[in-house]
C-alpha cells in the first residue's frame, strides 16, 4: 500500500516561545507493517490539556515527545491493513494514534472500541479519557455526597462539564466556574447546575461567598492559579480538593503555586491529584456508568469539532485560551488529503 | 488571695511589623474565682509555631487572639485555689493557660495531667501537642511503611524530631533536613536517622537526588517554601505529603505557594493537612504510644528551656528563626516574681 500520509510533528520544545512555532507538517509514506502491527486510517484526533506536559522536557507522568517526532495525541481510527492475530481490517481502535491521518501501530499499544455502541468520536470524549478522568476524579477521589457544596472550575470544559454533572447526579449542590455569559448559561440551563460564576466578568470570591456561605466541601480544580487560591480560602473544615489540572498555568515557565496552600493545614484539607495510570484497570466500570448516563440524557457531552489536521495549531491555542466549547476534536479530512 | 500576677499581652496584630513590637507585660491582680473555676500557678509556658496563626486576623483553625488580651499559649501549672468539684488544690493541669505566671480558668477548659507519670513540662513537649502532632501526622496520615524513603523537614525541631523518629521506628529510611552541622549531627548520631541534609550549607536538591535516587515515598513538611518545591519535584508516583506546617512562611504577608504543585497531578500525589482538632478523641492512644517510646529511649525529646516570662519575645523570634534546639518552653520564674 502506498498511502500518502499527513503528520504533524513537534520540531522542538517550545520553552518560552509560543507553542505554535514548533508544529511542522510532513507528508510521508505509510511504513511497511511488521508482524503484530496494524495500519489505521485515523478519523478523529483529540486535543487535550495533557499535551502541554508532553511538550516540555520536565519530569511528567509520561516521557516527553521527542523533538522531530509526530505529536502524541489520542485518536480513533479504522484498521485498513493488519498483520495482527488480534485485530482485523475493519476493526476500530483507539490509543495514542498521534496527530496524523494514518499510522502503523503495534496491536498491543491500541485497543478496540465498540463503534456499534456509540459513534467513534465519543470514545475520545464522553466515553474516552475525558469521561474517565471526570468519572474517577469526581467519583473515586472527590466522592461528592448529597447536599454537599461542590465547585468545579473550567466547568464548561470537556472534563469539567462531565465532572460537574456527575456531582449533580450524586445529589450535590454544584457551582460551576466558566468564562463568559454564554458558557455560564450553558451550565445552568443545559447542564442544570445550581449556579455558575463567570470568571471573566464577575468577582469570583464575592460570588463564592454568596453562593457557598458555609464554604466548599469539594473543589474539583481544572485551572489552578488565582481561582485555586480563592477556593482554598473558602474550603470547609476537612474539605477535599481534587487536582485534575491547571489550564491557567500550562503555558507558564514557572507555575503560580497556591499562596493560600496553608489552608490545607488550617482547614485539615486533603488535596489529591491523579492520572489515568491509576485507573486503567477500572476503565470498564467508567464506560458502563458513563454510557448509561450519556444514553439516558443525564450526562451531556458537548464536542467542539475542528476540520482537518491543519487546524491543530489553532486548536491547541484555543484549548489554552479556553475558547473551545466542549471536548476539542479534529475530524481528519480524508477527502482532500 | 492577693497574688500579683505577670501577664504578656498582644497589644495589636503585627501586620507587617516585627512581631516583637506587639508584646506588652502587665502586672495584675488575680481575679476572684467563680463557681466552677480554679486558679493555677503556671510553671511552664509553651512557644509553638501555631502562635503565628493566632496573631493574625486571617481565617485560621482557631479564632485569633484579640488585641489587648493575654497571649494564648499552652502551659502546665498547679492548682492553688479551687471552686471546682472536679479539680482540687495540688492537682496539675494543662491547656491554654496563656503567657502568664498565674491564671483563673473554668475547670472544663483545662485538663488534669498525671505528673506522677512524667515531669510536668513533658506534657508540653513529647507527651503534649508536639508529640500528638508528630504522632498523628506521621502515623495516621503519613503511614510510613518498612523500607520506604521518608523525608522530614525541620527534623531537629520539636515536631519534626519526633515525627522522624516515629518513621524510623516504623522501619522506614529517614532523611532529615535541618539547619547547621550541629543539628545534622544530632539527627544522625543521637536520633539515628539514616541521613541529614544541612539546608544552610548544602545543595538540598542535589543531596536529595543522592540520598533518594528512587524518589520520596513520604514527605512530612514543617517548613514550606523552597524545600517543599524541591521535595515535590522528587516525589515517587503516588507519594504522600503530610503538611504539618510552614515555618519559613509564617512571617510573610503572602506565603510562597509551591510552584511545583502540579507534581500532585503528574505523580498522583496526596497532600494532606491536619489539625489536632481531628484527633482530640484519640489523644489517649498517642499518650500511650509516646510514653512507651520516651521511657524505653526509642523516642528522644529534646527541650529548649528559656528562663522567665520576659524571655517570651526573644523566644518567639528564636522559633521563627529556627534557632531553638528542641521543644521551646519557658520556665516561669516564681522566685523573683
Amino acid at each position: 500500500m502506498d498511502t500518502k500520509i499527513t503528520q504533524i510533528r513537534m520540531s522542538d520544545y517550545p520553552g518560552n516561545r509560543a507553542p505554535r512555532e514548533i508544529w511542522q507538517t510532513t507528508h510521508d509514506a505509510l511504513p511497511e507493517l511488521r508482524d503484530g502491527q496494524v495500519a489505521a486510517r485515523i478519523d478523529f484526533v483529540s486535543i487535550d490539556p495533557g499535551m502541554t506536559g508532553w511538550i516540555t522536557d520536565k519530569r511528567g507522568y509520561m516521557p516527553p515527545v521527542r523533538a522531530g517526532s509526530v505529536m502524541r495525541a489520542f485518536g480513533v481510527g479504522e484498521i485498513i491493513e493488519s498483520r495482527s492475530d488480534n485485530l482485523a481490517v475493519g476493526d476500530w481502535i483507539t490509543g495514542f494514534l498521534g496527530v496524523r491521518s494514518h499510522g502503523v501501530f503495534n496491536d498491543k499499544d491500541v485497543r478496540p472500541i465498540a463503534v456499534e455502541m456509540a459513534p467513534p468520536e465519543l470514545f475520545l470524549s464522553g466515553l474516552g479519557m475525558t469521561g474517565y478522568t471526570a468519572y474517577f476524579g469526581m467519583m473515586d477521589i472527590g466522592r461528592p455526597q448529597p447536599d454537599e457544596t461542590v465547585v468545579v472550575s473550567a466547568a464548561a470544559g470537556a472534563v469539567g462539564s462531565m465532572a460537574a454533572q456527575l456531582a449533580k447526579n450524586a445529589g450535590a449542590r454544584v457551582i460551576g466556574i466558566a468564562g463568559g455569559a454564554e458558557k455560564c448559561r450553558y451550565l445552568t440551563e443545559t447542564l442544570k447546575l445550581d449556579a455558575a460564576i463567570d470568571y471573566k466578568s464577575e468577582n469570583i470570591g464575592a460570588r463564592l461567598d454568596d453562593l457557598a456561605p458555609n464554604h466548599i466541601d469539594l473543589y474539583y480544580d481544572n485551572v489552578g492559579g488565582d481561582i485555586l487560591d480563592l477556593a482554598l480560602e473558602r474550603m470547609k473544615y476537612r474539605g477535599r480538593i481534587v487536582v485534575c489540572g491547571a489550564i491557567s498555568q500550562y503555558d507558564k515557565e514557572t507555575p503560580q503555586g497556591p499562596a493560600n496552600y496553608l489552608q490545607i493545614v488550617m482547614q485539615s484539607i486533603k488535596m489529591q491529584g491523579f492520572t489515568m495510570r491509576d485507573y486503567m484497570h477500572r476503565v470498564p466500570e467508567a464506560v458502563q456508568e458513563l454510557s448509561v448516563g450519556l444514553k439516558d440524557g443525564s450526562l451531556i457531552c458537548r464536542q467542539h469539532i475542528l476540520q482537518g489536521l491543519d487546524s491543530f495549531p489553532d486548536g491547541f491555542e484555543m484549548l489554552l485560551a479556553g475558547a473551545n466549547e466542549g471536548k476539542l476534536l479534529i475530524r481528519v479530512d480524508h477527502q482532500s488529503a
